[in-house]
């Protein structure tokens, strides 16, 4: 298992005239959140798509459970609760303080540059391994 | 059951470096389409915030089929199934051109100005009520 | 002289908790302005990319006289008063009804894929010459 | 004189096809630096709201010098060079470890709850003398 939170403040662009986060905007706050998880574990996203491999969201589901404010701390966390195949499956928690604010899910999937499903690369499956044996 | 479908061309910023558009964009495009669907019936979305009945998204979900990219014409339909009661429910597709590039769906709950949930107000019932007898 | 004007409704995601529209989100409304203006005498924004040249924003100014709100109709016109060289200088309006909302100025640059300043493509200028004789 | 830094690290969606920033996300950043520098001489923005003042930006004006890429760490500096009177002029400067990527300036003004142009309240004034004189 993988798992890394981390913290922000909502932007005031981020709310919308109701007075909240508007919900399009979480999505921005989980991609973060998993960037982080892969971070902790070794894996740059970013070095990921300079070597070839993209990794797009190919399913989305969020629940929200309480409105997020303009300049609210919120803390998201990502977790990889089974070894990825050729898809990556990511579970978020967002919080502000002890409220549960929101849960999500995303399944990604590997990319070669001809969007192309693939396989995950070979580092990517070796940093992940130690983790789920 | 009611539908309606809206057009619109992507936008340069919603793009995102993959080149595709960022997948936390198409939630605006889902609104639009829903509002589009309400005010084909005679409900204004932004009449409905004025008379104090807020409409937030609890749950969303959507499969991300294909890629849109910049400047593609999408044809995004949404679609009410059956009569709302104190939740809204729309289904949508995303098109362009024969390529279904994705389908989601979004629950709405009615909420009055102090954040509470609440019934819908009746004129919204009554402008839905022929559509679902 | 090179004049477009484009019309929109106000998306909800583009409003703030002021309930006006976001400062920061005009942006994408000229750059849509701009991009008409452009289609409008044979030069497609997209396929310009394609063949290599990119246009980058080097400066920008606005000045909002007026806020603009949810579900408004705005018109947004972008006009070429010189004829290009290296840079390309549009000027914009962005008009509810009668109403003035903002005026704005974006100059752009003529870049090739390696990130250098370059010289605009000959089909570009050969299209605008006619316009400014 | 009043000055506050920021950082902040690019954002995937804050990206354009381009692979730069998009031209027009930079307003947020910019809103985050001014948002820091009001706290650091103990003023919220928020607060300042809850009060009945709005201050939104009347002017705008930025300049690209470098492009910022996805994952970048930036350096956003804010500062306030003269007294405010009913407007607030704010100067940027955008960095890129030791590249300076942009400067910028922003006017804002103090509108009251019924949209009106307004003076700035007294506590606002009395925070910020002392770095005046």
């Amino acid at each position: 298992m993988i798992k890394e939170t981390i913290e922000l403040n909502v932007r005031y662009a981020e709310t919308d005239q109701m007075g909240f986060v508007y919900y399009g905007n979480y999505a921005q706050y989980l991609e973060m959140a998993r960037v982080a998880a892969l971070k902790k574990i070794g894996i740059s996203y970013k070095s990921l798509e300079e070597t070839g491999f993209l990794l797009p969201v190919s399913h989305y589901s969020i629940n929200y459970l309480k409105a997020a404010k303009y300049d609210d701390c919120l803390s998201i966390s990502a977790l990889i609760r089974t070894m990825p195949t050729n898809k990556v499956v990511f579970e978020y928690e967002v919080y502000r303080g002890e409220d549960l604010l929101a849960t999500a899910e995303t399944t990604l999937v590997f990319m070669n540059e001809e969007g192309k499903a693939c396989r995950p690369p070979t580092f990517f499956i070796a940093q992940l391994n130690p983790f789920f044996s």
